[in-house]
């Protein structure tokens, strides 16, 4: 691109997303009301698609094709999903477009060439699902106090994904409107299922959609030290995780009358549990466990017959993550055989870090600068120990040879994440649609990467 | 009474038995459809208060006058107790009874006066609540093909109390039909709520509501080793047993990045299980220790904040039954401790043995004599070590000078108790009816015992 | 034997006995103060041997013969077995006896023909090892005060076997001063090795020394229940246990800088034992189990790499405790597996339970009824749920129709069995000398029973 | 000082020190022979003393006036302590010395004024004690093969500390010998006892012996990463541990016929080990918990009344191991609880971590490059989680203004440190005194710095 015309594009944008300002927030909230959990945003994933198809110019793709399907964790029954993609229509989803996410594939990839189509790809990845979490019916809670409080139960858009959907979206629409403006190139928007519990980034990278990019940005919401008006261009230490669902299956019996005819399941799980705690400390960095979840038996006269536990694994690394995970499996096994009883471990999800690449970070912060109602721009967020699948693309863009980075977009509220009071401060919306537009603009105009 | 009259009182009162079989097996239907669990017995316990006071001759008592508040354990919180009363009067269960018996005082109590109302008192134990199980929907369950499975969740007469309840109206009718021609006394009949997890016994029998029995007997249909056609007389080793709702409080915290700003509840649960089967074994007789059910924890990346756990303790003899108890309140107070975490140990039921009086089991041996399809008669069944409350009765029977036995009705059914495919063969109400009706003729021809 | 005879012999033999009072006392107290362990008592054993050669009359048999070798278990090591047998010579054992005992072949086994020797067979069993105790130095004890307490470490005859040990040989000259006035038959005396821990009655079972007995007859001091002037002619419920050693092999690492290095012996050892005393309840019956002793690791600093432990399970009956000792398999290998560190389980020790045959404890009941001393008989004495293993020799008589029984001698004393105060009144010695040797006269007047 | 003259001094002072070569390698090797542990360095200490005495220069202090008593963590019992002052006397030591010593206050601290006595204080710590340990007793193994193996059981200088006090004592020597030619102020040799589990340094520190200390070196013979001819400036990371003695005192009783009289201290140990290690990971940093030897139990069937535990924890930052010592201490007193047995929690050492002052690295760097054979200076060695209490010393001379730093002497040896085999090459042991005595000198050159 005639770097003289970048100014005026540049406003241009400026321009389109301030207009946009009631579009996502309007967007924002219904999405925060109608909230869905991993693998269930039927409704989601479908307005998304059908308004992207309205504009036109996107090629607009869903349903299995985007998905490496021996990577998809921790998915609902036929029965759930069922149930789920049937509540989705009758809020208002589309349904022939819910139809061809039947299985759970809910997410949506669009993509729009500018220019002849030939230059760099720029590919931008927003989540979409909610916690499971009932969200706050409490006057203090601002979402139910102006009425778009989730009306499902246990789904709260509790970690901000309504945002970054809103704001892919909305971007998708500026960019749409300055598509004559921008350099020749491909841009493209994953709006990723699954990413709480780690499960949709995984078979979606692997299905290979964002193979292509030269550029990779993530966006988040950020609270707490990234503040109102800021913008962080890269974290660190993203968490390694896997995540398991642990059984233990055994043999019930009265326990008054005939206590050694049962096998106790429950006995195996509390074993289990206090051992995976005390899986030692690592020299090679930070590790953590935990035993999220524990529920065993059935009737307080009956020796347990079935145990069920969540339990995760982190590491500081991969290694260390696998470190755990291995001994994990060993204390699990042996849990059993103390019992005599089986067990089953079923992965559930897993993250991975990946590094932020300088260039990719010059890049954002370049383009953060730009946008006038940002005060701070901060190269590197101290990261929480949270994981993110977003990674397990920015591990295949840079396999690559591609430059990827998770920006952070700063905002206020008054609970922190995963809390049933999160909230954001919607001016935050329209710095994020500017972000992406932006960065869109900046990445097509330096060219190729690989 | 003259004793020459007695074989014809004693034909006459198994003629009303046999004209009643229609009604005890249609009640016991109607129960059975309609099964109540403890404390939330409205609709049974109206349903048999209103039968009785349309008779006549029957003095009927309920509410709360029938219970010694302070022990009445395991009670439901006020909303469960309101929605099922509501259910109650919806399934055709009598209001105003109803409305007397709010706050779980779901017992009746009825007494009749023979002859001039001096001589002994006869009293007659049958419990009506049902088990907290889903009945089968199975065409292979009779209950379900033939249109009387129970309508209601998580609630299933799988113990034969439906036909408990049936059998001591019926007999209520019998004796009522033959009132003249039967001997001075007073005969009462205990209907007694919450028999499973050993609740309602013991706050009944405190208020004192079978005080002045001479003669008390408890009925229980049995399958397996009585077999039909058999009468037992009595049971040895009832066991004496705590049961106990054990919940530890935490602290939640991400298990990633605030894991030590959390207080583990899981893992004080955790330790206590292992370790409430770990309390020695005894020298002075059986002991038995379970712990039924555990649910933990809120999320898999949440540092488990709450436990609860549902155990319970049992003993030869009550000295070991509280030996395993403050055991078991050590290990409580100790895994709390060790985690940091708040706990509380609520009781949650109680069941203690009695001694069966020799003086009874001869009486009922006698009368089992006189039912012409008894075939058998066993003078002391082998227990099984569950346990029953209708023992807080017999011990204050006893304490009193009057005595005291179990009689267990053989019938056979395709399972065992509390097996969501439990049923009897119905012939046996019948005999049921005849028993507590014929024991009451020859008890009050006894002539009081102290 | 003329039966008109046998009050003659009855008398010479209670003269006999009485005049070995000093002789009893004196033996009794030189094996108390040379204290010897299982497998180690060469000196008792070499002095039994050769005392009974020198009388002439007696075969005399010790060594390898006397053992199946397989059964042998607990052995101390070869240096062990050396530094006690130089010991036993050292503290005036015999060296040429003790050479053919080489290998822990410490017991010995005498026989004495009568008559013709056709004739019945009986046998009586002392048991000779003391217990792995540190005897009390102090002068409130008498055998301290008197110069007899133990002068080997850890040895303490606490549980009166130098007290069957002396009856024993003292028996054997009475007998062999009577051989003339005896019926046809013959006389067995067993001076078994390593009762303590169950070690050395089968092995010694096992070779058959006891399987031509018609009559079988062990002997043990009983303190408290019994009394002073009594003998108990049976014990109830003997224990049947299993003894194991179970080792864990880790990898050790240092705790501050390497502790992933490690493979932890002790966290395996531990969650062992806390599930061993787990192991569920039975309904057949009663069960213990115990871990009497557990050491692991070598410093502070260091990851643990070894455990030891020692375990024991008990039953009711061999089922029972078989049972016990297959679910503490199931742990032990669980808790290996949980921490990726090598086991073993090595048997210990056994003890079984033994029926007392009526006719026997017939014999022994009026045998008992001859001595005058003797005020009171009891048929059976109530077991304390310990272990013995002259039942190795017991189940072995009965299997070829032999009739067998333990018969208790009380005596009183200021301490309980295994405690290092244990005493007894040694009055009580002569009385057992008597009871074995009256017993082997009413034996062999009574004839064969097989 | 005039620094015209210090290249000379220099020179005197590397030709003295070669001159002892001999002197300090049989010194050390003197010391190896005669290992003595923590508080019972009676001969080391004395000899120390009466060699310093000898000079006549130095001012020698020992005895009680050196420690804070208070603080005195992990002492011998006073038979124990008599015993190795015995030993110690007939290995040679110096009696009057020793006398004075008793109690275990067995360092030596000594001064020598140079000059007017005006001017800086340069402190060295030197550490005596030896470790737990058997040395080798093999031909591979040179203090064998060399006839200066250790002749004390269990006491083995396998960590150097035998280098470091001939070092020390050979400065002494070295320092006294070109007294007059250095600057003025004081020089301090501390000999401190008891560095092994973390014990004497509090102590000697807490009674102010190095307060006036404007300039703190502690030395440190390093293997490995360090290198022979190398010398390192500092240490990073130093460990914050603190060591505990955990008992635990229940009740014994027969495990067969009496459990339930029993309280189970093994059980209450197993609990406490397991939940050690499973106390949280912690997101302020690095922690680490071991429990090292756990001892229960007296016999296979006796209910266990005795428990004992060596357990450590240690910590990145002094708040962290404070975590972890009072989640420790919950855990142990929750585990006594459980089993209603008594507990005590006996603190037997501490190390803490001090930061190294860039001033005193700087120093001790351009010593060492004044030291012929020194081919290689390191600024800064990574520690590997080690823990050492010189540090004590640092934080108080830090508090007051001085400067301090640990400073590592490189060599080589076939063993790692506390190992059996552990050795060093003695070369090392003339550098070292080279770098004490240099930076002795360029210590009183620099001047005051508090």
């Amino acid at each position: 691109m005639d770097s003289e015309k970048r100014p005026a594009t540049r406003e241009s944008i400026l321009r389109s997303a301030d207009a946009h300002r009631a579009f996502v927030t309007k967007f924002r909230r219904d999405l925060h009301k109608h909230a869905e959990v991993a693998w269930t945003e039927f409704r989601t994933g479908s307005l998304v698609a059908r308004d992207l198809l309205s504009l036109g110019g996107w090629d607009v793709k869903y349903g299995p094709q985007l998905y490496e399907k021996s990577l998809m964790m921790g998915m609902p029954s036929t029965q759930a999903l069922r149930r789920h993609s049937e509540r989705a229509i009758a809020q208002g989803g589309d349904k022939q477009i819910i139809d061809a996410m039947r299985g759970g594939y809910t997410g949506v990839v669009a993509t729009l060439k500018t220019g002849d189509g030939n230059g760099p790809t720029v590919a931008f990845r927003v989540d979409i699902d909610a916690n499971d979490l009932q969200e706050a019916f409490d006057s203090k809670h601002r979402p139910f106090r102006e009425g778009f409080a989730s009306v499902n139960d246990n789904a709260d858009h509790a970690c901000g994904h309504d945002c970054h959907t809103a704001i892919g979206l909305t971007a998708a629409h500026v960019l749409y409107e300055n598509r004559d403006l921008l350099p020749s190139g491909t841009i493209k928007i994953i709006f990723q299922t699954g990413e709480e519990g780690g499960r949709g980034g995984q078979p979606m990278a692997a299905a290979g959609v964002a193979d292509d990019a030269d550029y990779f940005m993530a966006i988040h919401m950020a609270l707490g030290d990234v503040g109102m008006g800021a913008i962080s261009c890269s974290v660190s230490k993203q968490s390694n995780s896997i995540k398991s669902d642990v059984t233990f299956k055994g043999v019930p019996a009265h326990a008054g009358s005939r206590p050694d005819a049962g096998k106790n399941a429950l006995l195996a799980a509390a074993n289990t549990a206090i051992n995976l705690y005390a899986i030692t400390r690592h020299s090679g960095g930070n590790t953590r466990v935990n035993v999220g979840v524990l529920e065993a038996g059935v009737g307080r006269n009956v020796i347990p017959p079935n145990a069920f536990m969540k339990i995760e694994v982190r590491g500081e690394t991969r290694e260390l993550m696998n470190f755990m995970q291995e001994r994990a499996e060993h204390i699990v096994e042996g849990a059993a055989t103390m019992y005599n009883v089986e067990y089953s471990i079923t992965k559930a999800g897993e993250t991975v870090s990946a590094p932020m690449d300088p260039e990719m970070v010059d890049l954002v912060a370049e383009t953060a600068g730009q946008i006038p109602e940002v005060k701070t721009v901060i190269r590197q967020r101290q990261g929480t120990g949270g994981g993110e699948d977003c990674t397990f693309f920015m591990l295949r863009v840079q396999e690559r040879g591609g430059k990827a980075t998770i920006a952070n977009i700063g905002t206020v509220g008054p609970a922190v994440g995963h809390n049933s009071y999160y909230d954001v401060n919607e001016d935050s919306l329209v710095t994020g649609v500017k972000l992406i537009s932006l960065v869109a603009l900046n990445a097509l105009s330096r060219g190729r990467v690989r």
